[in-house]
């Protein structure tokens, strides 16, 4: 009997193994059944874009994180597909830090010419998974008619993605804050708050796009709180960095050093969390966000259950190719090609990434050290080689460019590592664009 | 063996049968092992008040759909426990819509002073629910420690409420207007929309109440859109009626008679959703939210499951004395002194009721069909009898307070059904009253 596959999630993750299986039967092998079970109504997990926050149109939790006017914060050519470039999607090379519109539009297009859509359950949650002998039990509910059923896998593949569920700190007088307190997963658009003296707590992606966001909308200040140390970047005059939020005193917010500001709102900039609701212990992954893992052999097999994978549940500096190789993988250990070892040597290997990431000393290492896993992958599979080493050339430059300017980082270009073109300069600076579709983006 | 009954959530249906139970105890009766899970980290289900929005700290959707300031907008002297009155609890008789934190503080009192307490598993999330033989499998997860368990039970009784999870529907323009769009579940403080054009879409309660709220705290308009019919209340100047919206365009809202406002916000108070995602379809309510709902055998007994119970799921003009009649009827269900029918009875049983219910013409008709409704449980056990009658004219009282004035009624007082006691005008009118706290409350 063929065996069959549950992928949980339609992402950049969930998608690169339906590409990944697709691709093997475009040269001949046989492939097993794949069903792809998807929370939202369409594929792009969160590049898919909603205006919705908190619960969705069914109750259930909004997956979505991003936000209107989002662009790129890395160079695309840092996270090309290997196997289908961006000039093979737009017909010529496009500007290197797109809107969200635009990578979505971007991977979209690999799968529509792969004609996976068919093998995706849409609107379909995923309720609970159970080991039932060799099976996996799976129980979904159909969102638009609620109704709930079971069907039984041979292996399960979670790619639901691991910047969904909010991580939310309490501070105190947080509960008679007279105006906006949200985390950065609700944020949607920065006009809400223009002419408004904003604080952001924490000092990652979200804290330093978002105040960014806001800071080009026209908030009247932006004030980020950090726990361990400021970003440091050159930022405008009306920006300030400040010690670790202690509370909020009506519309005051305090700071550990001492001083205090008045605002008007506050952004939780404060990370996410791996959440996986509908797994029982003995499935379910518990790992920080790291480049290496708890548990996962390779980065994907669970260890303590090796017919479970996990999909793109690193942090990251890869993000599209790296699930790509992960996909690639995957696919092949479940068609017989790679042969996983025993429980003890899955082990080791964990403990061996884990050790190889903690003696890495600043973000180049962890660059490198991302580099390495991803060409440590691809060579175990036929997933199409690429130049990785230009590939964490590309996120090395990208650093000095943030650091020479943070509001203008995104006006630089850079060459793709898959077809060798170097990006056009886009028509106008990140800060001047306020229109952020598609079409204007590639009016170039 | 000793039965063994799960409730799900410690609201006030979870905490009524808490009550239930030890009540029969302390009388000398024999009751079965009770295990509450609860999803937050203190019982009270809506009064217990959170900042939070959306996903709590452990990443479940957020149960509060209360905000600040918040006052009951109903009468006490309509919700009052027959087995413990304000007076009681509060040792005086106080005015008649108190702020949420003193209702908080009277639901606390009983099962405080009943010592139920330690029945209860806080931070405790149901996942799923299956039946295995005679047994119902519950699966939690302990959210502090992220540890999911299975146990096996004799009953399951669903209190979990249905206020929680927002219906949000979708208006054309939505994703591209250019200030908040919340759902009334995530609506917290109304000082955010001082000096706001507010635009609130529905006409029920959520609508009603929060564009008062923020009416009295200083918004500068409220625009409220129905699809049937307007409230029809005396509004003051700043307040309007208008058709349902058709669509956002940029920052102006249309509406189907063709006429337009600019807005800054967007309040959907569109109603909840009867929501179970830890229920399979063989045990899962689905019903509308009406006053004999589906399915539900004496308005509890799930009729294809009879050993599954639901409290509180009925649209609401009684509600705490409500809830206790049911509990108390679940109770003896439970221990033997009330003998549920055959399915075919009970499938007749809530023909009938949705039957009576349809014949109703008003709202006088659906106060007086849940008062009888409420008596024929109390009168099948031993909950302390009380006036439901007068209960009823309090109710219909009410109606005339609003009607006389939507930003006075309440300042009005009621008499107690359960005491005779009529209660004290309060010091401040409500619309000057801007502490809700319990101590300004209670100087009366």
């Amino acid at each position: 009997m063929t065996k069959r596959i549950a992928i949980i999630g339609a992402g950049p993750s969930g998608l690169a193994q339906l590409r990944a299986f697709q691709s093997a039967a475009e040269k001949g092998a046989e492939v097993p059944e794949v069903v792809c079970f998807e929370k939202q109504e369409n594929w792009g997990g969160l590049w898919n874009y909603t205006w919705r926050t908190g619960l969705d149109q069914y109750g259930e939790p909004v997956h979505g994180s991003m936000y209107r006017y989002l662009w790129s914060n890395g160079p695309k050519e840092g996270l090309e597909f290997a196997d289908y470039s961006f000039e093979e999607h737009f017909g010529k090379q496009i500007a290197s830090y797109p809107p969200r519109a635009v990578l979505f539009d971007y991977i979209e297009g690999r799968v529509q010419k792969a004609g996976v859509r068919d093998l995706i359950r849409f609107d379909t949650a995923v309720r609970w998974v159970e080991k039932a002998g060799d099976q996996f039990n799976v129980t979904v509910c159909h969102l638009p008619d609620d109704r709930t059923y079971t069907e039984s896998f041979d292996h399960v593949i979670v790619a639901s993605g691991h910047f969904s569920t909010p991580n939310v700190p309490q501070f105190d007088g947080f509960e008679t804050f007279k105006g906006r307190v949200l985390h950065a997963h609700d944020f949607r658009d920065a006009m809400e708050f223009k002419d408004k003296d904003l604080l952001i707590v924490g000092t990652s992606y979200s804290a330093e796009d978002i105040g960014s966001q806001c800071w080009k909308y026209g908030a009247k200040s932006i004030t980020v709180s950090h726990r361990t140390a400021p970003m440091g970047f050159d930022w405008p005059d009306n920006w300030a960095e400040v010690p670790l939020l202690t509370h909020v005193d009506g519309n005051t917010a305090h700071f550990k050093d001492g001083s205090s500001r008045d605002i008007d709102a506050v952004i939780l900039c404060t990370g996410y969390k791996h959440h996986f609701p509908f797994l029982p212990d003995e499935l379910r992954l518990k790992t920080a966000n790291r480049l290496a893992t708890q548990d996962l052999y390779k980065g994907v097999t669970y260890v303590n259950e090796p017919a479970l994978f996990y999909l793109g549940m690193q942090d990251q500096w890869f993000t599209f190719n790296m699930f790509d190789a992960q996909a690639w993988w995957v696919r092949d250990v479940i068609l017989g090609r790679i042969e996983q070892p025993d429980t003890a040597t899955m082990v080791a290997d964990v403990a061996d990434r884990i050790a190889r990431e903690d003696a890495g000393k600043d973000d180049y290492d962890a660059i490198w050290y991302q580099g390495d896993y991803v060409k440590e992958l691809i060579a175990e599979t036929d997933y199409p080689s690429f130049d990785v080493e230009a590939a964490c050339q590309v996120f090395k430059e990208w650093k000095g460019h943030k650091k020479a300017g943070i509001m203008t980082f995104r006006n630089n270009s850079y060459t793709s590592v898959i077809t060798g073109t170097l990006a056009p300069a886009h028509h106008t600076p990140w800060k001047d664009a306020l229109d952020d579709s598609l079409e204007v983006y590639l009016k170039n």
